[in-house]
């Protein structure tokens, strides 16, 4: 086997010296390096920002969808949506390990993992999309990808559906990170709290921050405010269009008694909700991006334009154990969880 | 006078009810609302990344770059650069102030500022452009801007000339964001060390790391470091192409004795350097974006690829004092005024 560099660069078709997610091509072929991973794919789990994108460009034409992400991947190489550069991450079986990692990793060839990184810069070969479930944006194919040896992975656990576990791991960067920001009595503002992130958030959220804190969630109409309510994650509902700002702080005050907020979290995908996010926040506070739908000029400048002293953090989609912390809440959640079943398997 | 909103909602045209910088076109009409400032414009700073664009989409032809600035005016009623969405700043004598913030304001007519928010949002009429200095981004014009209530800006100092003090005021959140980031005994690497943001950045860090920490600055070729290392701001210098990656990481583990920094400065203004500045952080370390050419979805995509756990944070051009803070470095580092008066102020 030829040895490869432990964060894929000697896949990289163009521009050469770049790295994988970056690059405009790399190579999909499924002969492995030392250090790589062979899967065989069952699913993918499109990002929701790219999946939204490619639903409003066929114009809800499932076969253009369908049209359109083998397009991406046999010019790519990988499944990186070319307009919002964000991927995703998918499922399947370890077909083959490289000879040099055989005995580090803790997986063996059989197991079913989910791939953590995301699909924007995993070599992925689809030889036939079988179907797409738009309402949870997953596709299935028949297909290869490949795990570099930088690349993070679970082994999918014994308690849950694969399904249901690739759900909650596909937003593990959000609860775990939402661990380490919160502290006990801050108030917390959720954009987008009625989506996939957004519970999760809420939920971890409502716990940390305790009596003495609040939980504000964003609904965007009396329906998904109700469900939101249902849940009991928010101490405060608040209905309003994220598109306008002003909107959006005038409600979180009015649900926060005339103040304004400690942090806000934003879990929505879909784009221009930079100001949404910062307005409603006080001078010193934080604003968290969990959208991949965010700009970071418009955050930069927008801060600047209405003059908030802000700590603006951009979402990382990995933090150590951040696959643990996002299953254990579906475990500790009975809601979380049913809600994850219902709206998030396809079941 | 017309009653106008604190956010200046009341000037923007297209969409309805966003906020002036996201929105496409605002009214640059130089009748004032009872909250608004109108400043008769001498110069305008466009932002480096910006500029950047300008000249190579206009391959380096000024009188087609002139053309660009005026066709965007004219278009949008603001200064952004539609491809890069960022703007720059502006210097010159206050014409009026509204009724309703006269008492309120710490100016009077006829006082000489910089605005210190982005022309991204503020309103903008160019009657006649005068001159372009190119190598210090800075165009002299004929024209009007308005300041809205919630803008901030500076009264500029009496103990330097303007062109300085707008030099330094431009990136004066860089070095207010540094003193707040940088504890005593930190590694620090500063991409982009050799520029305007970069320079200040590697002062105020060297002066808080400590003698047990370390400044690496980087620097693009042998002149650069030659002239950064004349500065003493950096303990450590690498020459590397910020565009690879590993180079920087391999550079960077060798000037810091094989370890990785605590905290990564970009200064940059080139895109697709995300990967430079996240590599190099050791896990629980932190990033800080102040380039106006960061991809949001790179960054954050960029970290999970390679399994990085650190905080990455976009640089926001306001922190409280910023402005002080920026023009008392001047005050205080004789080197760096003079590296100011020499390279930014065009005399």
């Amino acid at each position: 086997m030829k040895k490869g560099n432990k964060y894929g660069t000697h896949r990289v078709i163009e521009p050469k010296g770049a790295l994988p997610q970056p690059a405009l091509k790399i190579s999909n072929d499924i002969e492995i390096f030392d250090n790589e991973i062979l899967i065989n794919v069952d699913y993918l789990n499109i990002d929701s920002a790219s999946f939204t994108q490619l639903k409003e460009e066929a114009e809800g034409d499932i076969g253009k969808v369908k049209a359109k992400i083998m397009e991406i991947v046999n010019e790519r190489g990988k499944m990186q949506n070319p307009v919002t550069g964000s991927g995703g991450m998918l499922i399947g079986n370890v077909e083959k390990i490289g000879d040099s990692i055989k005995e580090k990793v803790k997986i063996k060839e059989g197991d079913k993992i989910a791939t953590l990184v995301s699909l924007s810069l995993t070599p992925l070969r689809i030889d036939e999309i079988i179907d797409i479930k738009p309402d949870i944006d997953r596709v299935e194919i028949k297909g290869k990808a490949i795990l570099f040896e930088s690349g993070i992975y679970a082994k999918l656990p014994d308690d849950m559906k694969s399904t249901l576990a690739l759900a909650a791991l596909d937003v593990a960067g959000a609860p775990a990170q939402v661990k380490q920001l919160v502290k006990s009595g801050n108030t917390v503002l959720i954009l987008g709290a009625t989506g996939k992130s957004g519970l999760m958030c809420s939920y971890v959220a409502k716990k940390l921050v305790g009596k003495k804190g609040k939980v504000i969630g964003q609904a965007r109409n009396d329906a998904r405010a109700e469900f939101l309510r249902n849940t009991e994650f928010c101490d405060e509902i608040i209905i309003a269009d994220v598109l306008y700002p002003v909107e959006v702080l005038e409600k979180t005050l009015d649900a926060n008694n005339g103040q304004e907020v400690d942090l806000t979290i934003n879990c929505l995908s879909i784009p221009n909700t930079e100001m949404s996010s910062i307005l409603p926040v006080r001078d010193g506070g934080t604003v968290y991006f969990f959208s991949m739908a965010t700009s970071f000029t418009k955050a930069a400048l927008g801060a600047e334009g209405v003059g908030k002293d802000v700590t603006m953090i951009i979402g990382n989609g990995y933090t150590k154990n951040h696959d643990k912390i996002a299953l254990d809440v579906l475990r500790e959640s009975k809601v979380l969880r049913k809600i994850f079943e219902e709206k998030y398997t396809g079941n």
